[in-house]
C-alpha cells in the first residue's frame, strides 16, 4: 500500500455535513463521535487506510481484528433536514506527509459525496488539571461560518499565533483551500486522557446545530467516573505534552469501540 | 534501490502454506520460523530486500557477508499433503510506509505463488517476567479460519482493543484484503529476549497443524539454558518496551542463522 | 498534498532582489523580514505550502486561522532602484527531503520571476548569553558577491568547517546551483530566543544595501524589553541546541506575526 | 532536489579501483581517504549531492562554502598500474531510504566508470578505549577477494551476526547485486572520535595493495597528538553509542578538509 485509500459503497446521500472526531487532546473528538454514531444509530458505508497510520491490527472479538482505519457512518434525514456524515478511528497519520495526504483525502472525498459542510473536532487544552465548566471554542474557514458556529454557543478562537495540531486543523485548512465551508469546533479541556465533560459540552453544541436532543446519559456516567477517580488520586494520570499521536486510545477503551 | 525486491528462483509449488516469523517480542517468531525450517529441510528461493530495512550488512563466516533480507525457503509435500514455505529474517521495515508497503509485498508474492493459506508467528507479552506454561492465542481473517487453528488449541484472542504490531499483524491484514485466508499465531510471553519456552508452545501447534511430529530437542535445550540462566540472575536482561523494531537480533544470535 | 505548492498572483516585477527571514536561531530572519515588510509597505503575493511542514494551523483573529506557510511580499521601486521581494513564515521544513525540496523550489520561484539577487537572514550564534555589540557576517554564492556585502558592513566567514543549518544555507546553495547571485547575512547572537539587538545590526546592514534609511524605533522596543528582561531573570530562558526546526515561534509572538 | 545527483566531469580512467572513506566510526574512513587524496595528488572531478543528506552548508575561507556532499577524486596510472579513485565526504545518508539510494549511485557510477573493484574503508570498535596495535580485518563480495585482501595482512572477519553499518557495508552490499567485486576493509579501533593510529594500520595495507610507500608522517603525526592528549585527560572525549551518522566531523577538523 503505497497511498492512501478510501474503500466505500456508493450511498446516495443528500447535502451530508459531516462532523469529524479522531484521536487528540482529551479524546474529545472521539468521544463525540462515538457518541454522535450510536445516538444517530449511523451506518458505516467507507474506511479509510494509509501507509501513514501505525502499523498495527487491533484486536476484536472471537479472533476477529481490524487493520487501523479511519471509518464513516451516515445517519439519513436527521431531524428531517440534513444527512449526517461522521468520521471516526484509531489514529491519525503519524508523519508531516501523512497529514497532508490524509487530511486532504478526506476532504475530496466528502466534497465527492455532495458534502456541505464539515465540522471537525477536538480539544482546547488550558494546561490546568480539569475544567469544571468547559467552553467551546470554534474556528472557521470564513465568516460567515463563524456567525454560524457563534449562533450555537460556540466561542471564536482569538488567540492569535496559537495553534491546532493534526486533523481537526488540517481538515479546516483543506477545506477551505477547496472552497468547503468548514469549522473546528474544540472543547475547552485540561491534562485528561478522556474527557467525557468536556466532550459534553461539545455535543450539547451539535445538538443545538442539528436542532435535536442528543441523550447525554452515557457520557454523564464516564464523566462522573472521571471525577470520582480524580478525587481518589493523589497524582492523576497525566497526558503527555505536546500529545502523542496515532498511539493506541488511552482511557476507558470499553466505552471508545 | 527504491522499492521493496524479491528476487525469486522460479519453484513449482502446490497449494503451499506460508509460516513468517521475523524478528519481534520474545523472538517466537524467529524461533519458530528457524526450528520449521531445520526441521523440514526446507530449501531457500527468494528473497526480499527493502529500502526500509536497516542499512546494514550481516558478517557471516570466513569474510563473507549478507545485506540485511527477509528469506523465503520452501518444502515439498510435507507428511505427504501441502507444500511448506517459510519467510524468516534479520528486520522488520523501520518506517510505517515500509511495514504498509513490505508486508503487502509479502502476501503479494505468496499469492503468485499459489499460497493457500499464511500463518503469521507472534508473541503475545502478558507482562510478567517470565511464562511457566505459556498459552497460544490466535485470530484470523475470517470466521473459518478461526474456528480451524481453534481445532489445534489456539485460543482465539478476545481482547478488543488491544493492538498487534508489526509483520505478524499486517499479513494477516494484507491477507484479509487480498482474499487469502490468514492466521496470527501468538505464544504467551513474559519479558524475555528469546522465550524458547513459548517457541516451543507453538511449535506444538504448528506439528498438530501439519499433521507431523516435530523434534523438539533443540529448543527444550535453549530453554533449559533461558530458565537456569533466570534463576542464577538478580535482576534478568530486560526487553523494552515497546519492542525495538528493526535491531540486531538480541539473545542467544548461535541459533538463530 | 504531495509536493510544495506556490499560489500566486502574477506581479510584474523588474529585476527584484529578494530577503529570506525565516524561523531560526535567535528569530533574527523572522524579526528582519517582518521589520521590512512593514517598513517598505510590501504586498502579498504569492503563498508556499508544503507537506513537509508543520501539520498545524495558526490561530488568527475572531476565530479565523491560517495554514502553516512561508510568504512572499513585494514593494516596488525601493529607493527608485530596484523591487524588493520579502520571504517569511511560521516554520521551516521539517525533513531533510523537505529542506531540499522547499528551499530549490523557492529559487525556482524567484528565478521565475526575474530575480536577481537573494539576500538569506540568519544567526550566527557564539555560544555566549548575549551579545551587546554583535557582529554582522557573511558568505555568498562567489567572490564578487562576497566582495558586494563586504562594502555594507558584513564580516565574510572564515570558520572552515562550521556549519550554516536549514534555509538560511540551502537557499544560497541552490542559488549557486541555478547561477545567481546569493549571499547569507548573519547576524551574531547568544543563547536568545528572540534577539532583537542582532536583528537590528542586520538591518542597518540592509538599509545601506538598499540605500535608505531603515526606522529601528520598534525593534529599539523590543531590544530594550530584552535586555530589561535578562537583568531580571537569575537563569534566562535558553535556546535549545540544535536549535528546534519548525516549532512554534518561541518569544514575543505579537511582534511578529 | 528529489533525488540523489552526481555531476561530473568526462574523464577517461583505465578500470579504476575505487577508495570509499566517509564519515562513521574512529573517523578511518575519512582520515584515510584524506590522506590518500594529498598522497597521491587526486583531483576531483565528481561530486553527489543528495535530499537525504543533512541540510547544512560548510562554510570554506574568505565567504566562500560547499553545500554537504561527496566527492570523487581520481589519480591515473598509480605505480603505473591502475587509476585510483577517491570518495570522501561531509556526511552519510541519514535514512534508511537515503543510505539504499545513495549507497547504491555510487556503485552504478563507478561501473558507469569502467571500475573494477571497490575498497570501502570503515573502523571495527572492540568497544575498549585505544587499541594500540590494531588489526586491519575486512570482508568482500566473493572468496576470490578476501583471498585477496587477506594477501595483504587483512584479517577476514569472521563474527557471525555483528553488522557493518552505513555505506562502508551497504557499498559492498550493492556491489554483490551489480556484479562488481568488493571489499570492506576495517581498523580495529576503540572509543576515539579520530583514531589516527587505526587510520595508520589501514593505510599501511593499502600501500601494499597498491604496491607504493605511503608517506605516513602526518598521520604519525596526528596519532602522536591523540595518545599524548590521552594520557592528559582523566576522562578522554568518549563517542556516542551507536555512532551519530551524518552529524558533523568531530576530531581535529583542520587535518580533514
Amino acid at each position: 500500500m503505497k497511498e492512501t485509500k478510501i474503500y466505500y459503497k456508493k450511498t446516495k446521500l443528500s447535502n451530508p455535513v459531516l462532523f469529524v472526531g479522531l484521536p487528540g487532546i482529551g479524546s474529545i473528538g472521539s468521544l463525540v463521535a462515538e457518541h454522535l454514531k450510536k445516538e444517530l444509530k449511523a451506518k458505516r458505508f467507507a474506511t479509510l487506510y494509509s501507509p501513514h497510520f501505525p502499523y498495527q491490527i487491533i484486536m476484536l472479538k472471537d479472533g476477529s481484528f481490524r487493520l487501523v482505519s479511519n471509518r464513516f457512518y451516515y445517519a439519513k434525514g436527521v431531524k428531517g433536514k440534513s444527512d449526517v456524515v461522521i468520521l471516526l478511528g484509531d489514529a491519525q497519520p503519524l508523519t508531516p506527509e501523512g497529514q497532508y495526504e490524509v487530511n486532504e483525502r478526506i476532504v475530496e472525498f466528502f466534497k465527492h459525496l455532495g458534502g456541505t459542510r464539515i465540522y471537525t473536532i477536538g480539544g482546547y487544552s488550558m494546561g490546568t488539571q480539569y475544567v469544571k465548566e468547559p467552553k467551546v471554542f470554534g474556528l472557521a474557514t470564513d465568516a460567515q461560518t463563524v456567525g454560524h458556529i457563534k449562533k450555537y454557543g460556540v466561542t471564536p478562537t482569538d488567540a492569535t499565533g496559537m495553534s491546532v495540531l493534526g486533523s481537526a486543523g488540517m481538515i479546516v485548512a483543506f477545506s477551505k483551500m477547496h472552497r468547503m465551508s468548514a469549522a473546528c469546533i474544540m472543547g475547552e479541556t485540561g491534562m485528561l486522557d478522556v474527557d467525557a465533560n468536556s466532550a459534553k459540552a461539545v455535543l450539547q453544541v451539535i445538538g443545538k446545530l442539528l436542532g435535536m436532543e442528543i441523550s447525554l446519559s452515557s457520557i454523564e456516567k464516564l464523566k462522573g467516573e472521571t471525577e470520582k477517580m480524580l478525587k481518589e488520586l493523589e497524582e492523576p494520570r497525566m497526558q503527555p505534552f505536546p500529545p502523542e499521536m496515532g498511539g493506541r486510545f488511552k482511557g476507558d477503551p470499553s466505552y471508545i469501540r
